[in-house]
């Protein structure tokens, strides 16, 4: 991408922070910044400290699937297991095996990661590695008893099938989904 | 999906809503909410208009990309042009028609829903309409004075690759252009 050379030309610079609100999962700011024609202008951030998502695909071609109430959204809805980091340090892999573990009692014997997925660059500093589990085994689930989910194993290509005709409609679970199906349609995976 | 009949007793709600922040992109609420155990829980959450992402897919196979700088991930960012809808009223086709003219100048003369990305939804209420943009002719970019970004037309065949390597981040880009792909790959487009 030869156009990187260029991309000094569209930065913008810190110049200083107001704290708005910092709750159980939204640290919200607004920080002054100077754009590149030397303007100010204020950028409202929700800070994150990142999250993952995973794949969990059993040898015969199915996929983990969740089902829960996401109350932003008002309404149930069909997503890959995810979950935030711990904390800002711990390890992205790590965490994809503790949520994966938490939220539906899988243990993985092979956890590939598959780079990153940025939700929302306009507004969110949240970026959610994606990992693909696999050889994996069933054990206890450990949800907190506020926590309610649903799970149910589906193939794959019918999976995919229902992204192409938008009936699945959470990104990250689109994105990782149609990713695994491609790289392991060539043998990349 | 049978499991969609008991995705009631997964249901969150609404008791009461505590306004937080109201700024120009973020307006932030904290709702109280009954869980299905009749425990209450806070749920902080963005609201938002909703918004829109386009696929310019030249007859050629080439795609219309921008990069522009996002301050919540501090760089520059490699995405399909989008935007935000002008008003809760406004039809999504029509906004994906306005805002492709104005942050890349073209005119599409068939522009094809294929339904929605969900970017965040255990914060943000945003969905966002994806779209095909196709019989493009060119004409006048009219960005705001204070809106900076590049553009460049890439084969369609290379941004998947470069995807599949984990090399384009944003997450919409990533499914937009997968599902475009696979679409076409398999005629139902």
């Amino acid at each position: 991408m030869k156009s990187k050379e260029t991309d000094r030309s569209l930065e913008e610079s810190f110049v200083s922070r107001e704290e708005i609100f910092h709750g159980k999962i939204v640290h919200l700011v607004r920080d002054t910044v100077t754009l590149p024609n030397r303007n100010t202008a204020t950028r409202e951030v929700v800070l994150h400290l990142g999250a993952v998502v995973i794949v969990p695909l059993f040898s015969d071609g199915t996929v983990l699937m969740e089902r829960q109430y996401r109350y932003a959204q008002g309404r149930v809805m069909y997503e890959l297991p995810a979950g935030k980091l711990d904390s800002a340090g711990e390890d992205p892999q790590e965490a994809a095996i503790r949520e994966l573990r938490e939220e539906t009692g899988l243990r993985a014997g092979k956890m590939t990661p598959l780079g990153y997925y940025i939700p929302s660059p306009a507004v969110l500093g949240e970026r959610i590695g994606v990992f693909l589990a696999e050889e994996l085994t069933e054990g206890e689930i450990s949800l907190d008893p506020d926590e309610f989910l649903h799970t149910e194993r589906r193939p794959l290509t019918e999976l995919v099938e229902e992204i192409l005709r938008g009936e699945i409609e959470d990104g990250k679970t689109q994105s990782a989904l149609l990713r695994v199906y491609l790289l392991k349609e060539r043998g990349l995976l």
